[in-house]
């Protein structure tokens, strides 16, 4: 493992990370991938300690990916679900997660619906003084670190896989296609980009990203004071009609589009978000078939982007709508697998950069 | 480990549990306790054997509880749940304990809503003239008697946390609060506490602890003989109206009341129980409301009791229902916490005491 | 171990298993009946590697078999099942496969109420030139591979424990009693014992051994070319009437019988098999009690047998149904208990062989 100086506790969201912060959860992912391909891929690193997956909301491939990682550190797993637990006794949140650091949990994995649970249950261990840890797996629709983590490490050590570092994104063109508004992976997402210094174009139905929400981000954003450069991240143009037409200007790194085309044009990575088909319900979308042909990615759609460009998704995926099945499938294109592989590195990277100061 | 002479099998009710083998508990508890304390908090005892989970009523907190036990005593574990079992394929229980029995298991942990599922497995085992230990984790409104005695151990390492046992309870005034009737921690904790020749005070509605059911406890406990002072458990005095006037008498041991205030007047120890909100629908409580303004536990209520008293309850807590939600949290009264992490230390006691013999 | 050559990648079907591939599975699982017999049970032989119970159809008794045989050889265990999975979220089941072969997988044990699911996942995995492992844990109606082994791991061991092998059953008469027609159990077994040089009886109503069924069977074992003395496998009698007389002829190895007496006359062993209560409602049967009436097993039919006879049954076993509730319970004729316990050391072999060349 590189030597580092790792001083957070929790891991909630991505607005406040540092560079170096990027840096050593992907330096620190990377040699954790080398693990992985060696004949041993068991570490010691966290024996004796416990990793309570306390999954509010159901996930079988995130709770699989945190559970193989922290096995993987020798580390004790719980595994807590909803559905067959207390809660429907009507225990509060707050009286499980401090039951189950009664028990000697060392590190907690929160999934909720709600946004902000996470926060909640760290504050709350902060309060009580005790040393646990909490990790964000992913919380309604603000974020999902871990998830944004990993499309980073993706795409970085596809540039350079030795030394994987956020500044290789700087100047890169990245698409962001599909449910911006309740996507927590796309929130999380934008943060890390925009720390590489990426040029983030955001492409979705103007249902999916309103007006609103772009200002709430780049209002959020602009009070990192984000880079000395002095940039300003501003609309692509001011959003008052629809369809939206995009516009470029060099200080820009964040833009919006309420059409494809001109998000991908030049693009060097496009993340489609996956659409839970519950909007369509809520009249946000006409038909999956409409939303496929005006936003779902194709080949020929991807002629647009730059030659070698990569598709990514945080699956699972609804193979036809947001992105073709034969793309998905197409290891030139798709870096959907590699994002799952990724997945154990960045989370084994997660558990021993919060876990390891403990023991 | 105390080196000590354990000869019990299955562990299955308190009723007949003598004060050496609490003594045991206690003291094989406090060495786990310490070594949880440690940075490896992994002891290879049970490396080998496999501990099964048999939760044919679905519990979280109990089953996480044991498995956690289980897991740092380097067992390997197997988690049985009725839902997803074979159950709704028709198989018996008999015919579900044998298949883990024939898998190889060590330990069956068994939760059952029927109460004496747990001795009836034990008595198949005995029949069968197999090894396997039967630990019961909760049976109907039976016993549940890892719940009494890790209350028993959070209260007696409060006392002397070096060399918890059983005396230290002796002419302590504890108050067990709420439904009695349907409560197996009750049960249990009752026979624990009269063996420590505490002094025990039930306090619940008339409908939740009817006449009858004293009887039957009083019985039962008549029939052990217990100590050789030839105390008798009595009433606190006839139960024909209501509300009951409660009463002393220097050899009594076990008091009743219908109201909550008696049972807390100078009281050492308050332990609240679970209120199963299913009781309401019954008819056999008014309002939630009601029953916390006569049976819930507040901080006024607590200037009745000792000055230093201590509240307990099994969890999960109905917060503002059976005890005032700050309360709860006040770490100056409530070993709610302390219980949880009690539970961890006695499970492997107990894991350890009737699983030892067999490697 | 013994030393032994084994070249199958994926184990889906008893098809075209080899005598060769029989005896090593065999062997094998004789090493590890006498590991679990030791006071460590475990062995470090898949340390490392990580053993996936994808259950799309769930199996509580199948899974823990599998998931404790993958924890004595030291694999960490990934647990999926499909209630609480992504397939609700739409995701296909190769992209579920590929999934888990992403986060690192090694082995897959693969359960699907639909024939061919374990076969599709084995040929994507080959397709993609990966080097997972794919084991059938019960598909649709086809075959379940690991519950014939340790069927006949459990009768050969009872003939010569210590050398248990095919030969063993040569010219042994097997009845299989049962719902023939819907039993992947029995089809696996069909495949084994026709190998082995047993003559093999199946038994049960017309509905649930049509002629079409029994052609089907013989077409695929004729294609096989099994044996060298040219034996055709026949059936027992033209089945154009109901009830069917069964007939023999010394060259012919597997008779089917609309009625069990002939297949029980001087039998060696009798499999039952489980009835699934939902035949009732499609009409394939007048009643569970005449059912029982006909082609339950009980004391009195054995007197048919040989007299040493031996019942064994797949689980779980609706008693009083397929099997009289006594003679289940009687070790002097029922296997039903040394199936289990088989089930695991089975399970270990199928696991090493076919994961100890990865590592």
């Amino acid at each position: 493992m590189p030597t580092t100086t790792w001083n957070r506790h929790h891991i909630l969201s991505l607005a406040d990370f540092t560079t170096a912060e990027y840096d050593t959860v992907l330096q620190t992912a990377a040699s954790f991938q080398e693990v992985l391909s060696r004949r041993t891929k068991k570490v010691p690193t966290l024996q004796g300690q416990v990793v309570a997956n306390l999954f509010f909301e159901s996930s079988t491939r995130t709770r699989s990916s945190f559970e193989l990682a922290a096995k993987r550190l020798s580390a004790d797993t719980l595994n807590f679900a909803a559905a067959t637990s207390s809660m429907t006794k009507g225990e509060t949140i707050l009286d499980t997660a401090k039951t189950y650091l009664a028990m000697g949990t060392d590190i907690m994995v929160v999934r909720h619906r709600e946004a902000g649970v996470p926060n909640a249950i760290a504050a709350e261990m902060d309060r009580l003084g005790v040393k646990v840890s909490v990790l964000n797996a992913g919380d309604g629709q603000h974020e999902h670190p871990s998830q944004a983590l990993l499309d980073l490490f993706t795409i970085c050590t596809l540039i350079d896989p030795d030394h994987p570092r956020l500044e290789l994104l700087k100047g890169k063109k990245i698409a962001i296609v599909g449910d911006i508004l309740h996507s927590r992976v796309a929130r999380s997402n934008i943060w890390s980009l925009i720390a590489s210094g990426a040029e983030v174009h955001l492409a979705a139905p103007p249902t999916l990203l309103p007006k609103l929400f772009a200002e709430y981000i780049l209002e959020e954003a602009g009070d990192r004071g984000q880079g000395a450069e002095g940039d300003k991240l501003l609309l692509a143009s001011p959003i008052s009609h629809f369809p939206s037409p995009s516009s470029h200007s060099p200080n820009q790194k964040l833009f919006l589009h309420w059409q494809l085309e001109p998000a991908l044009q030049n693009a060097d990575f496009v993340m489609t978000l996956r659409l839970q088909k519950e909007r369509m319900t809520a009249h946000l979308l006409p038909s999956l078939r409409e939303y496929h042909q005006l936003f779902g990615i194709t080949r020929a759609k991807l002629q647009l982007c730059k030659p070698n460009v990569k598709v990514l998704h945080p699956g699972p995926v609804n193979r036809g709508v947001e992105i073709s099945s034969d793309l998905m499938d197409d290891p030139e294109f798709s870096l959907i697998q590699s994002q799952v592989t990724s997945g154990v590195a960045v989370r084994m990277a997660l558990l021993y950069l919060i876990g390891s100061g403990k023991v």
